[in-house]
């Protein structure tokens, strides 16, 4: 099996609670990646993935091989029948082939690159990797979900949770720069997935792709999506709509979440993916407060990723 | 011992046969080499090489530390009583006598720079290293050899031949950049070593040195060579000849490996070290039928890497 | 614990002596790290730090980790209050704490950036991650102090001293960079703290920090400090002082460390910590003689690191 998005997962909330066994004691798998490679290649930059994933792997015993494909490497080409006499060195159809013979699983963190919007929704990386490679693909980030992310966030979510149905709000705010919207359509598909009252909120211009945002509430007034919400999970992203695909439309400062928007919750948990940037996405006053959850998150990062390997690795085994 | 070239083998067919049974039981050596520790050095960005040494370093029980000495060091120093005034800020004597003190085996890979002929021709970086350092060394691709790849595709060889004397061709092919010579030397280098009968073919102006073509037929009629061959091993080289040395001389498309240049062959195998610009040195018809060999020869990269450590460190050993 | 500065060592001679009892049985508490994890950052290159700190860990059977800040994550804000909106995408405030959960312990490299003198004498990201990381920070090199080069020095000065109170001598030297303070002023700390005849020489307008010159006998006369010497340890650095803080103000090549000059010192030993520019700091016949300790020293480095990170480990324990 991959661990691609949420379809590659049976029963979430199966999988939430053995990543909360996992918490518990780390290493009781520790024999069952015993000589077992995972191999992680970065297409882009990464702190929590890269640290996260390989002590994971790790932790279940693996040997953990890290490349920066870019830095390390060379272009890929993805097309076919390419005449390839340009800039890129080598093709998927090899790469990922060539790899899977030095790994028993593969993890790949490959971003939108905004240049094609067809091709960041086809999700062309990890595509390619799934369709040549012989070894399973674990998703560190594609581009348009991250799916390791959004785990990590319901295991989170259920830790902290008290409620039969709690409400669950994802809310735009503004940053400088063009992101992609891939934690925030990873985190609206597994909220979805979840009991939860779930509302996403966000300026106009800035919804999300229909298939990501299925049945939630969408509003574009903040403080109605607020008011008795019991987690506000934040995230900039760029427009989906195709005439502003991953441009920066807006950056109003009266959607950075402050101590007075948190006031209208029901003492509400503030949920980010890091990196964030402070007073702007987030007010110092937020991000410090003892309702911010954000470290946590951080921490269940490693077993969100530990559950996905031993899924995978068991998935092997068989 | 190091494994600098084929002058460090002592039976190569032994070797071909080792490195055979090392693929059937990676892990059978996993104690030789406890708690011994490979560094790899790489002065040129790497795939197969930098995750199959890795892992046959790991099979055989070792650590392994890996660094970009470009990216994360410094440059060296190489020369004599070089006043280091200017930007050169460690001499090789020093980091090679540092590097083994953290090593039990390094691993290097240097290209060619195509500055100065004689500073490639005499292995300058790899030449330094084996004489200042205490490890022994492990050449992952110098500016003229690479031996770990035609120790791969002997392996590879021996595994498909089906004949006491086959005919292998060693064929040039277009390609937009100018590539070192290395692996083309390397393999006629162990092509001469082995009991085939070994062409080679390329234009005009394209000869390699001399001490490597060796005792070879070589032609410039590319469809007289592949008539009745075995196994094509093709590759781009920039000329070797004074005038012209690391200069892009012919692009000529009548060299490209298409199905019927395949057709003359005795359903020969197609060969190649990767990475692979598809149609240009070859037609995606070719490296996608079934007499192509490169996934398997990547997969035997890192059973010659294997075999060459295991033999460097059972002469540690003693 | 955290390993910051000499503030951090207990009994400076007996972390030298357990040092050389490591050097001994580098192995002996390969069970003292097992299932620990080392976080090696790197805000900087690095050669030796960056191996005989990981070969360190390795020996106290910990899992290594390494990341290269800069290149493979992005660029930290370090103030307070800050609106982030410019080119910093993570707060120390965040990271820190994230790798905190990745970590058991977390080496950080982070040079002078001579940008402000204030922040670098500040020690702003060491003493940032020290604020807010919950693992303890080994310092692999920090803005104004190399607590693990000088514990090294101090190992090596031991294992080659024959005197009670041997004269030892840090001399300046000229470079054509702007060189860091860093490694002179934790010599001079480490060198005040043992049993020696200290002496510091170097131009007019390169006096070190007085917290760090401390009681050392300081003289601008080079030949004059190295007569009846019995260590000479050089390193070039930029000045001090507020009006010319991180500049190149001299290059004289009468302090070059010449045959001439060493013939003044009692069979004084050369040290330096390297890397070194050959013939600009030292000339060859010195730094080739067999009074040079510079290969012993860079050996020395794994083992001041193992007795760092044994301590820190110790500490977690109880």
């Amino acid at each position: 099996m991959n661990y691609f998005d949420i379809n590659d997962i049976d029963n979430l909330q199966q999988w939430i609670e053995e990543a909360k066994e996992l918490k518990k004691n780390p290493l009781k798998h520790k024999a069952l990646g015993e000589d077992k490679t995972l191999v992680l290649l970065f297409f882009n930059n990464s702190l929590r993935t890269r640290l996260s994933t390989q002590k994971a792997g790790l932790n279940l015993g693996m040997n953990v091989m890290v490349m920066n494909f870019g830095q390390e490497g060379w272009q890929l080409e993805y097309g076919d029948g390419e005449v390839m006499d340009q800039g890129k060195s080598e093709h998927v159809i090899e790469a990922a082939q060539v790899v899977s013979q030095y790994a028993d699983v593969i993890g790949i963190r490959a971003f939108a690159k905004f240049e094609n919007k067809e091709e960041d929704y086809q999700e062309q990386v990890l595509t390619a990797f799934m369709k040549y490679a012989s070894a399973p693909i674990l998703n560190m980030e594609s581009a348009i979900g991250h799916p390791l992310q959004a785990l990590t966030d319901m295991i989170t979510i259920s830790e902290f949770n008290t409620k039969p149905k709690p409400k669950v709000v994802l809310s735009w705010a503004p940053h400088p720069r063009a992101l992609p919207q891939a934690v925030a359509n990873s985190f609206a598909q597994y909220a979805n997935a979840s009991d939860f009252d779930f509302v996403i909120t966000h300026p106009e211009g800035y919804e999300l792709a229909p298939q990501f945002v299925g049945g939630a509430k969408v509003t574009h007034n903040q403080d109605e999506a607020f008011k008795g919400a019991d987690f506000i999970y934040v995230k900039n992203w760029s427009p989906y709509v195709d005439e502003n695909y991953g441009q920066v439309m807006n950056t109003d400062e009266n959607w950075r979440i402050s101590a007075e928007k948190m006031a209208l919750t029901n003492d509400g948990k503030f949920m980010h993916c890091l990196p964030v940037r402070r007073n702007v996405i987030v007010d110092d006053a937020v991000i410090d407060s003892e309702n911010s959850l954000v470290i946590e998150q951080a921490n269940n990062r490693t077993y969100a990723a530990q559950i996905a390997l031993k899924k995978i690795l068991e998935s092997i085994e068989k």
